[in-house]
C-alpha cells in the first residue's frame, strides 16, 4: 500500500484498493478470454498455462494466483461461456414473432456456438474431479433458473401457452442441448444438423392464441377456413 | 500351425484355426470385461494397460495386439456396456403392464448402471480423437435403431399408442439419458434422482387404449362416453 503522502486521489488508500480490485478483475477477465479461445481450439490437454499466459500477455504465476490450476480455469471459462451464450440466445429469441421461431432462434443460437461443447467437457471433468463440481453445479442451476425466468416471461408477455409447465420446458431444453451436442461430437454432425436434431426432439414448445391472431387479421370478413 | 500328423480333430488345420479364433474371442472378451470394471472405477487416466492385463491375467502385449491403444479399448468397452444395458433395459421393461411402468423400467435400468456415464466419457473422447469416433457413431445409431425396433414392437403388440412418432421417441430417450447423466455428474445426483429427473423430462410416452380396456369391463352395457 502507498503512503498517504499527497492529497491526490491516487494516494488515497481506499482509492488504490479499488483500483487494484478493478485491475484484478480486468486481468481475470483477460485470462478467461484467452483461455476460452485456446481451450475451444485445442482442448484441455493440448493447452498449457504458459500458452494461456503468453496469449493474454500475462505471467503464468498470474494464472495460478487467480485460478490455482489449469483445470479450474478450464471449468470457469466454460461456465462463463455457456451462461453468456444462453443470455445471447434469449435476446435473439425475444425478437421472434411466433413460438416456432422463438424455439428455433434459441436452438440455433445455443448450438451455433462452441459453448455447449466446451461446457460438456467441463461437466465430464467433474466426474473425476469433484473439487471442480460446485461451479458447474451452480451453472446448471443458473441455466435452468434463467431459462425458466426468460421463458415464463415471454409466454406471459405474448400470451403464448406453453405445452409443458415452464420449468420442465427449461430443464428439458438444456438436457437435450447437452445430449445432442455430445452425440454430435461422435457423429461428426454440423451445427445445423445438431440444431435440426434438437428441434425434432423438442417438438412444439408453445402455441400462440390462434383466435386472438385471427380476429386481428380477419376482422369483419371472417371466412370459414381461417 | 500344427502338422497334420495324427487323425484326431485337433490336428486338422481347419479345426485349429477355428480353435484359435475362439480363443482369440475369449481373450478379447476377458480383456473388455477387466477394462470395463477398472475404467468405471477409476477413469481413463488412472488405469494403465499393465493394470488391465494384470486384472485379466494376460500380457500387456495382448492388449495392444487386440486393441492397439488404451483409448481404443476404453471406447470399445464403453460401447459394449451401453448396448448391453440397453438390451437388458428392454427386457426388463417388456415385463411391465402399463405404458407408465414400461417407461419407468426403461429409465431405471438405463440410469441405474454406470454404463451411460462410461459411454458419455467415450463420446467426450471422440471430440479430440476423431479416429475413435466411428465405433461411437455406430453405437449411437444402434441405440437409436434397437430402441426404435423394441419400442415400436411393444406399442404394436400391446395396442398402446405412442404420443410421438416412435423414432423421435427413441432418439429423444437417448439424448435425454445422456444429458441427464452428464448433469448428474456435476450435480452429484444419485441414480434415483437422475431417474426421477429423466422421467420428468420425458413426460408420458404412450397411452393404453382406455376404451378397449373399458369395453372389456363394461361389455354390453357400453355408455356413450366410451
Amino acid at each position: 500500500m502507498k503512503s498517504p503522502a499527497a492529497n491526490d486521489r491516487s494516494s488515497d488508500p481506499k482509492h488504490s484498493a479499488r483500483a487494484t480490485r478493478t485491475a484484478g478483475r480486468q486481468m481475470r477477465s483477460r485470462l478467461l478470454d484467452a483461455a476460452s479461445i485456446l481451450f475451444k481450439q485445442r482442448g484441455l490437454a493440448a493447452v498449457s498455462i504458459a500458452d494461456i499466459a503468453a496469449s493474454a500477455d500475462a505471467f503464468p504465476s498470474q494464472i495460478t494466483y487467480y485460478f490455482r490450476t489449469k483445470e479450474a480455469l478450464f471449468v470457469e471459462a466454460a461456465c462463463r461461456d455457456v451462461l453468456y451464450v444462453a443470455r445471447a440466445a434469449e435476446e435473439h429469441a425475444g425478437k421472434q414473432l411466433s413460438p416456432q421461431d422463438y424455439t428455433r432462434a434459441l436452438v440455433d443460437s445455443v448450438l451455433g456456438s462452441d459453448a455447449v461443447g466446451f461446457f460438456v467437457e467441463a461437466m465430464t471433468l467433474t466426474r473425476r474431479r469433484q473439487d471442480l463440481a460446485p461451479l458447474v453445479e451452480r451453472t446448471v442451476e443458473r441455466l435452468h433458473a434463467e431459462g425458466l425466468r426468460a421463458y415464463a416471461a415471454e409466454m406471459a408477455a405474448r400470451g403464448w401457452h406453453s405445452r409443458l409447465d415452464p420449468e420442465t420446458s427449461a430443464r428439458r431444453f438444456w438436457a437435450i442441448a447437452i445430449g445432442v451436442t455430445l452425440e454430435g461430437h461422435a457423429m461428426g454432425r454440423s451445427a445445423d444438423a445438431s440444431a435440426a436434431e434438437m428441434l425434432r426432439l423438442l417438438g412444439p414448445q408453445a402455441d400462440a392464441p390462434a383466435s386472438a391472431a385471427r380476429l386481428r387479421v380477419v376482422g369483419a370478413d371472417a371466412s370459414p377456413q381461417d
